[in-house]
């Protein structure tokens, strides 16, 4: 059964996405729509969205939810009329807070995140131009400079994982594919890798995976062919375990979890406040 | 006034960090020193994380406070015995969403965000692709293909806000840095950006704030010197004013809080689901 989902917020709404749909994964009877309503920080808006939802409530003929990151209380008490059920993070856990910290809530939005004043701005900025700069074994000469060197078969989430890496912790991640070259000399450590060792660190993936994945951009190939995945991914992985480089199979994660978990497992301490 | 706030998660910590950084920035009483805990999924983990919190509140002398996102009921319960002033997310939400949606949670972790199995990683995968190929007017051949082309002075965040609005939304972002050659002949659009100008929009960054930015690049140098980012931020504008291009002032926001608000700006649809 349909039932839509609206994320409002009188900021941006990623907050009310990121917990909004981390309860939403733990129910599954019903086919979620999500709509997402940033900046609603005005009555006008406000009259809108609830018109959005009170037409929603009587095409589903089942009343919305609505998980909501409103400081505006104007606009915060207008929602609680919507006839929505509605998860408010806020008025949930504000009062709280203050009793424990004896001071009144800002009620102020948007400032959580490092905006371009910061240090933090500046560290995540540099970290995304080093994955770009050291993505995909364009350069090696940096290594030094790099927190971690992600190693892989083309298509294996690399680049992202770095990119991902450098945008929520500042890690300075390059990337190093290995390719068909590398394996020629086979479960030998590529040559511009082997002053780095305790860097490395290595991605694995499904073989079948990764042939879907290759087969969107080249279909039909050698490259995207089941046999060449299976191939390339057990010499890769043979190469992880004879060289004790410590990896994970990302077929099951998301960009978000494989960088996490590789902040986990390589003991990387993030370079952001 | 120092006060330790913990992260907790059985998952990446991602939804815990977010739901509570939004909320402790609405109280400035505390230095608040932040630290997250991801995969905390067993009792010895739990165990050692309880002393850490022990240890921190007997040198703090204060409580320290713990957001979680824990599924696993052991764990969670465990926590709640730490001493510690909890917000607890799942335990304070789940029980209202089981009663409206009739149905008991699945307490399973993880599976919120797009894994390598979904359509959507693919998309957010070519977008950021698509970001990394098309960056700083490398190639313009593909703008046919970009959702959006953002221009702007050298450095006043095209690339992360390009290569975010790909992880986050899917949508295919283009950049296009207008420098000092595009702007001898004064406020004239750049030729490869004629055709396209419907996908056209325009950063600004305060002049003093993009010389801090350039400095550190390039220390004392032309290009960073205050003369030469007046005479760009102003030039830029006018060309934006003149061709009517939308634009945002990015000097106070994040590159979250740039990218949604671009999204807002342009009408762009979310290519997520």
């Amino acid at each position: 059964m349909q039932r839509t989902v609206f994320f409002v917020s009188d900021g941006t709404g990623i907050t009310a996405e990121s917990f909004g749909q981390s309860l939403l994964a733990q129910f599954e009877g019903y086919e979620f729509q999500h709509v997402t309503f940033p900046y609603i920080d005005s009555t006008v808006k406000t009259i809108h969205l609830i018109e959005k939802i009170h037409n929603i409530h009587k095409v589903e003929q089942i009343r919305p939810v609505v998980f909501m990151t409103v400081l505006n209380e104007e606009v915060s008490q207008m929602l609680h009329t919507s006839g929505a059920f509605i998860i408010d993070l806020f008025q949930t856990f504000l009062p709280g807070l203050e009793h424990e910290f004896g001071q009144h809530p800002l009620y102020r939005t948007g400032k959580k995140r490092s905006t371009t004043h910061s240090h933090s701005y500046h560290r995540r900025i540099e970290a995304v131009q080093f994955a770009l700069d050291n993505d995909d074994g364009a350069r090696t000469r940096n290594y030094d400079k790099a927190d971690i060197i992600l190693l892989g078969a083309s298509r294996s989430g690399k680049t992202p994982s770095c990119i991902y890496l450098g945008l929520q912790f500042g890690i300075f991640a390059a990337n190093y594919p290995i390719t068909e070259e590398d394996l020629d000399e086979p479960l030998k450590l590529p040559k511009p890798l082997q002053p780095h060792r305790e860097k490395l660190f290595g991605l694995t993936i499904h073989p079948g995976r990764l042939a879907g994945i290759r087969h969107e951009r080249r279909p039909h190939s050698r490259y995207s062919s089941s046999q060449q995945c299976q191939l390339e991914v057990h010499t890769i992985e043979q190469i992880y375990r004879k060289e004790h480089i410590p990896y994970i199979n990302s077929t099951d994660y998301s960009v978000e979890e494989i960088s996490t978990r590789i902040m986990d497992l390589a003991h990387l301490k993030r370079r952001l406040k």
